[in-house]
């Protein structure tokens, strides 16, 4: 499994993946499924993976080898605005779906990816995507600004309760870490460590990309604490007062 | 969709279900997915359903009906343990697959149901149960002391960091009806009214059982003052001393 996320706020981007691959219980790896394509000053892009991890490595290897193509089209150097980047990364979905789907079906093999993808090109805003198996994509816009694939249910309260458009990228990143603890706890195929990377608005350069594992002091901190103020937030809480009352019937 | 969770503990069982019913998007219902079995000074059982209502509901009218056979063995009201009526239940289940699967298959629809069972019986502990469509059950013990059917995740994380096998009913019946609330926020098949059943340990009748709708101004404080104090927890936790720092590369 896999927990990514992907946040469109008004200053830039926060995306966030962890790093476990797994086929079966006994085969554990860890597998970084966050990717940047970046050209200072005139875009920057960073793409997450889930699903299936011989498919999104296909993917993202033949993302690279298009970088040099003459077609602007199919190269996300060269396409001029992040939808085209979103239909070339759809494009290159289907091709890997041609090649491969038939073979996995043949051995009961589920043609399983989905992908966030964000970023910025020059004279655009900032924009943020999210792909399904079929190449298909939808945007993210001012009512739900982010995405999730893998894993999302775990950590999606707390993003519903925080994470707002006009939120800093501290805040979301702090929102995302929590996220991504609460995710972590509750299902072991998703873990340390983890990709984050943020993108300032207007700057086309990824500004932070760290690689958080457990050694992470603040990541370290920021589980203890937090759970140390769910519990103190739940013991402040009064209880149900038609506890102990009255004898029902 | 629907959630119910059931918690055993030190004091007793604390069950709790929503009572949403959906067949897609435009056939919203409201059914109680909450049964009670009792017999004051000799048993108590709360049974929660999840899954396929044509299903579940026959499950519970054979229960119901075999209430006055002679045979105890198929009896809720005539068995010996709680071992027993977990049986008894999976073999209703089992009888209603053997009369209604074949059919749904030849419709395309899966035989979908899971049951949790709570419960005492005079001369036992408390105990509580989790059902499986095939009619096979495990059983809560001291290291996971709840169980949960359908929609588990989102109210999962504050049941894990909350909840312990000593925790009082009081405590857990707050628990569960926060994470009642964060599964209603994320899940619209998931909804109002509430059922909460309270089993005292050893007291061997119902303690408490209340319907909890919108109107209910525990229930309202809740939701108010948890997303209130979720909000404060986060905004007192310092922000990622990493962002906003020098660039990368």
């Amino acid at each position: 499994m896999t927990y990514c996320i992907g946040v469109l706020l008004d200053g830039g981007l926060v995306m966030l993946s962890d790093s476990r691959t797994n086929a079966g219980v006994d085969q554990i790896n860890s597998f970084r499924k966050m990717t940047v394509f970046e050209r200072t000053g005139d875009r920057v892009m960073v793409l997450l993976s889930a699903g299936n991890l011989a498919i999104t490595q296909s993917v993202v290897a033949l993302l690279r080898r298009r970088l040099d193509a003459e077609d602007g089209t199919s190269n996300l150097m060269g396409v001029s605005s992040m939808y085209d980047a979103a239909l070339c990364l759809g494009e290159a979905l289907r091709q890997v779906h041609t090649r491969e789907a038939r073979a996995l079906k043949d051995h009961g093999v589920e043609f399983n990816a989905s992908f966030i993808l964000g970023g910025q090109i020059l004279g655009e805003q900032p924009r943020l995507f999210c792909h399904y198996a079929a190449g298909n994509f939808v945007e993210a816009c001012t009512d739900t600004p982010y995405f999730q694939i893998g894993e999302s249910k775990y950590g999606k309260p707390i993003i519903d309760r925080v994470i707002q458009r006009h939120s800093s990228l501290s805040e979301a990143a702090k929102c995302v870490l929590i996220s991504m603890d609460s995710t972590i706890r509750s299902n072991l195929s998703v873990g340390l460590p983890l990709d984050l990377a943020v993108i300032e608005r207007d700057r086309l350069q990824l500004a932070q990309q760290h690689r958080i594992d457990a050694d992470n002091e603040y990541f370290q901190m920021l589980r203890a604490r937090w759970g140390q103020a769910m519990r103190q937030a739940f013991a402040d809480l009064p209880d149900p007062p038609f506890i102990g009352g009255p004898l029902v019937g």
